[in-house]
């Protein structure tokens, strides 16, 4: 993880975050997706894989690395600490059910990009001791992508959870270039998108559309409006 | 990895490998079993896991490696880098399937001890150019726990592949009692068996007639016999 010392001092740019299909992750019509997204103003990217081998998901990493390597957007693994090593990613994102923060971040240094999907405030301020680097409030709405995730947190506890935690708070789960600018509003510092990219006929012109109302929704309610 | 030098400075003793079963690797039933195994005789453990998430499989990971501690054998993780890494195992054993063994070594570092399933003598020779501790000649014969494996190396390509490879040799994949000593005469340093021994209504008397068919091998047929 030494590679991205620049990510942790520089602050991370979380407005708009790409989150790859869990499913068909794979091949270059999912790296020509992922260019697309990073061409539309995506800032970061985050690849995941649930059902891929070991070697297979490293030389799909690898090929990624490469991509965000060129266009200066961090690359996050998805659970997975052994592939964000073998790659030199910038660093991963954890659920609930993949290794605890403290463990991740002894094992990653302290110059790794951490982040935590929560759904309550307790969890996104246990996050913030154990060392995350962001929260993510997942899901924010419901959403088709992740039919088995929990019920929603909304737009309300979105708030609560932006108004008290110390890390930057980005929201996923059913968000569209419709309700980007509410997710903003309530405080968020970006937003998190699967489908609204990349099952979109055009990767590019939809993350585009959702970076400009990312930025547009900060410039009205940025944090001067919640301080 | 840097609490396990002595496994590299004194030698990993490989004449008992027991690999858990892929499934079922979870709770204290898996777990006794694994102290049984210990406890008739297994000089490694191998912890793989092919379908639990990442904080299910830490957390056994964890109970098994401080078993393996108060033993003094060394815990190697299948194709898991991070569940190493995060519990502080001796190393892993990796399959043509998982990382490059070069890239596993790099994450690693030099004291991890990194082992390899190989079906050829050519996959051995590139496996100690790499960098790995040793090879395991996977599958040896067939073997019901293990369907999709490939055709069985047979007792020849063990001898070929012990003959001329730089790394101690064992080899997996229907063994038992009855024939773990043909292996040794073959050049194995030892036998990795999964269903052996867990399969057995007990670990621990399976676990300890292995070993002495090994040990009485090793006397017969010990590397003496093959220089």
């Amino acid at each position: 993880m030494s590679g991205h010392p620049a990510w942790k001092r520089t602050g991370l740019d979380l407005r708009l975050y790409a989150v790859l299909p869990a499913t068909g992750g794979h091949g270059n019509q999912a790296l020509q997706a992922a260019g697309l997204a990073l061409e539309g103003g995506a800032t970061v990217l985050q690849y995941r894989d649930k059902q891929g081998g070991t070697r297979s998901m490293w030389q799909q990493a690898q090929a990624l690395r490469h991509l965000c390597h060129r266009r200066g957007v961090p690359l996050l693994v998805n659970d997975r600490l052994d592939i964000a090593l073998a790659v030199d990613a910038a660093g991963v994102h954890l659920g609930q059910g993949d290794l605890p923060v403290a463990v991740a971040r002894r094992v990653l240094g302290p110059q790794a990009v951490i982040g935590v999907s929560v759904l309550t405030l307790a969890e996104a301020l246990h996050a913030a001791d154990e060392g995350a680097d962001y929260v993510s409030v997942s899901p924010l709405f419901a959403t088709a992508t992740k039919p088995d995730a929990g019920p929603p947190a909304g737009l309300a506890q979105l708030a609560l959870i932006a108004r008290h935690s110390p890390l930057p708070v980005i929201a996923i789960g059913g968000i569209s270039a419709a309700n980007a600018a509410d997710a903003i509003a309530a405080g968020a510092a970006g937003v998190a998108v699967v489908s609204a990219i990349f099952s979109s006929p055009c990767p590019r012109q939809a993350a585009a559309g959702l970076r400009a109302e990312v930025d547009a929704a900060l410039r009205r309610y940025g944090k001067e409006h919640l301080a």
